[in-house]
């Protein structure tokens, strides 16, 4: 018989999907934030954050939109015609599978902050 | 009436409590991850790591010990007096609190590849 | 006898030791841009980035100073009670010596762009 | 009349130029080392960081070839069927033109030890 989780604390595989859908999301992050960025890369970037990301464990799909509006603002209101990535151009959606669970989570301005949530978990 | 889990795919509180961790963790690696270093600067980058993922949302605690020997071998074993970070030389753990939920997690090696993993979910 | 310059291409000691300055600082600013910081957290960052730039071949020092104002308003203007890392919390001094020749190189803001210069070449 | 330079310590268009060169393998290897990488990734990375690198002032050209040999061989002999982008996996070369200066210079290994150096300056 298998003893309650309130005395195991083990995780369900629900939350370790979710928590690998996290992992994905700071190291996406983390990885490229700083990057020289201008309109005429932000196609090469979004494409190699998507498929550097998805080779990552338990990653069915990222999609990265970079918000071209935003970031040509950017950069018109700087010295340089390039800016680097921040939160600020980024849209990104990612599926992940664990054991049976799927996981879509989000990455998306709120309140000049980019706030990664969990959109569903099934 | 709240819908069933089923239905609406919400996730629960010790789901976003799991997410908030990996996104620490995958943060950390990815910040982190190629920084010059030497038996020398370890602490320092180990006292940086902690206290800059620590400002993140929901995290109670970071600890990262840096595995000296490792290390030493790693630099032994090159040309330079110094190495990149990898997780290699790391063992982390973090502890999340999410509303009222507490999550213990940690990043150690396990057949040479730096393993993520959730530890207890309470 | 020595071909001349024009004929060889053949870098000086005193360009050496300026590609030198300038990998320091391409290094410290892109493994760094983005890490989480706070007024508590600045000077073990900053701590840090010296040490680990250190680390690297032909550096004799690295000054690293945070402009606390500029990350405290940056906070204030946010919703989180940290930030990121940019070149705009950053004072950067370094000093390269390459058999012989020493140069001194910063980094301050400048028109809003994080301008890395050479200062003296001897 | 000019000072001597002995007097000024003030920097050369050439050693600008280099000083430059610097700045951008800097940026190059400590944005993307680290970045999830697979023989099917491989492209794209290597696009994003041309683009992204010739994004910086004064820089001409980068060409990034990925050792895919090497980059199989490291996976084989892991748990994971992808890796960490590392100076062992990488060819770099780049130009830079500055105030009539042009700078080639190239990152390969030497020694097990990713080695920057100024090949021409013109």
């Amino acid at each position: 018989m298998a003893l309650a989780r309130e005395w195991t604390g083990m995780p369900t595989d629900a939350e370790r999907a979710c928590f690998e859908a996290g992992i994905k999301f700071g190291s996406l992050y983390h990885q490229f934030a700083g990057t020289p960025i201008s309109p005429a890369s932000a196609d090469s970037l979004a494409t190699a954050m998507e498929e550097a990301i998805e080779n990552q464990p338990y990653c069915e799909s990222v999609t990265v939109g970079i918000r071209m509006g935003e970031l040509a603002d950017a950069i018109e209101a700087g010295s340089a015609d390039y800016t680097e990535l921040t939160g600020a151009f980024l849209d990104v959606e990612l599926t992940i599978a664990y054991e049976g669970t799927t996981v879509i989570a989000r990455m998306e301005m709120e309140d000049g902050y980019p706030l990664m949530r969990l959109d569903e978990v099934r």
